[in-house]
């Protein structure tokens, strides 16, 4: 492709031997230091997707952040440690040289793959009733970092406060969101989304501290199916958090495609200060 | 102690080398295949508690059931990957000789532990009005399994259905539980308790299908202190589904202490057959 979408660019990884990668950050998607998390995270997944002995899609995904992954270059481990009839277990690893020279482990993940099978169904956590993605406007941010800008975030409830004098009084938020450009969904875009809220603390305090997530989990619902459905559509994203507690929150946080589906449920825990 | 606890036993590790130790399951948390997964966990966490070069107290664990446990001998490693100031990031495995006597991956996981500040906070998940403990009677198991007789589980709301008639229409489970016999509440049985829910499936479809947890994550908001004023007090533990699609349902989970502190979220995806 001659344009290729800054998403893939930003995912790319060059196999370097068995098990193992090499990538970049991308200026696209940078945050404050370093790139965006879920980008991040979607470089992990990335690394299992395109792994010639993956089996079936993804089911779940956990991913440290040990250190602030610097800009440049990384290079990233992966390794299915058990595979089994219908289910594979993997092992990833991110690392960057240090002042000496020496690879030092700057993320750390697992994740899980499955064959999955057609089974009763059902969800439980049905879409909450909201203004359809036309009718919601899309948030007008300054964009301090660069990541934000790569997203289409219609905020519903729990937008960005414009004020910040501690008036907060809950964690909830909803929006419209989707890829800007647009793309269509896959497996590690989603993984993406699934870190695209700014952090609670901000929300629940109306105060800016500083923060950074510490482990994310992703749990896929949607099979290949359900994202070759969702297309370049609209995704609703709701967070919340649900303790806040010497120096570290929890979110939990789910995304619909606009049809109701639930694709993803995701958790993290992050680092807040004061 | 001549008479420690069965759960002592059950998590008791023998260092036999940097990073490593030796472990063994134990009849009383024994489930239908190998031991109860909520023990496997604990001792993942043990193994983290007891090293000499931990910093900190637990902020996240996640634990992948790659396989199931065999009753009988395991080898566990655990390693500091990355000590900053203030956090610390883990990597364990459990392995077992296969057929052949070869060392084989049968848990892989992560964990974070810091050195936690007072900072401000907030509860945003209150605890439910439920009745007292003395209120609710326990449950009557028939305990076709050993583990489920070392709680003392009184059910609220979501009790194991009686009748498997497919008559389900919600998977919320609410529950005051505590060890059986009584113990002070640490980090290792607080791990523990966190997978102490039968699985949602069987609630939402009142069908008892076969299913295996997949990956847990488990959030500590619990510090020491508020593991100390818990002591061998009452939990109320809450689970319910968000969805159940193509043989894996997810789990979300919250743990507060009688006075209503919430000391951990937690979460799972599960595999269900049919």
């Amino acid at each position: 492709m001659s344009h290729p979408h800054p998403f893939d660019q930003a995912i790319a990884l060059t196999p370097t031997g068995p098990h193992q990668y090499s990538g970049a950050t991308s200026p696209p998607y940078g945050n404050m230091v370093g790139p965006f998390g879920g980008v991040t995270a979607a470089v992990v997944m990335q690394s299992v997707m395109q792994h010639v002995q993956r089996l079936g899609e993804p089911i779940s995904l956990t991913v440290n952040y040990a250190a602030a992954l610097a800009d440049g270059a990384f290079a990233l481990t992966a390794r299915p440690v058990r595979t089994n009839r219908s289910t594979q277990h993997w092992v990833m690893e991110i690392t960057q040289p240090d002042a000496n020279g020496e690879p030092t482990t700057v993320i750390t993940a697992t994740a899980v793959t499955a064959a999955r099978r057609e089974t009763w169904g059902v969800d439980d956590e049905p879409m909450p009733p909201v203004p359809a993605p036309a009718d919601v406007p899309r948030a007008r941010l300054e964009a301090r970092v660069e990541w934000v800008s790569r997203y289409a975030m219609h905020p519903i409830t729990g937008a960005l406060p414009t004020v910040w004098e501690g008036q907060g009084d809950g964690s909830l938020m909803q929006m419209w969101v989707r890829d800007d450009p647009l793309r269509a969904l896959d497996f590690c875009s989603l993984t993406a989304l699934a870190d695209v809220f700014y952090p609670r603390v901000w929300l629940r305090r109306a105060r800016p501290v500083p923060t950074g997530t510490v482990s994310m989990t992703v749990y896929f619902h949607a099979g290949s199916r359900e994202l070759e459905a969702t297309g370049s559509g609209w995704l609703l994203a709701q967070a919340r958090a649900q303790a806040f507690r010497n120096g570290f929150f929890d979110q939990t946080a789910q995304l619909w495609n606009e049809a109701g589906v639930l694709l993803a449920t995701t958790h993290q825990i992050v680092y807040y200060k004061e």
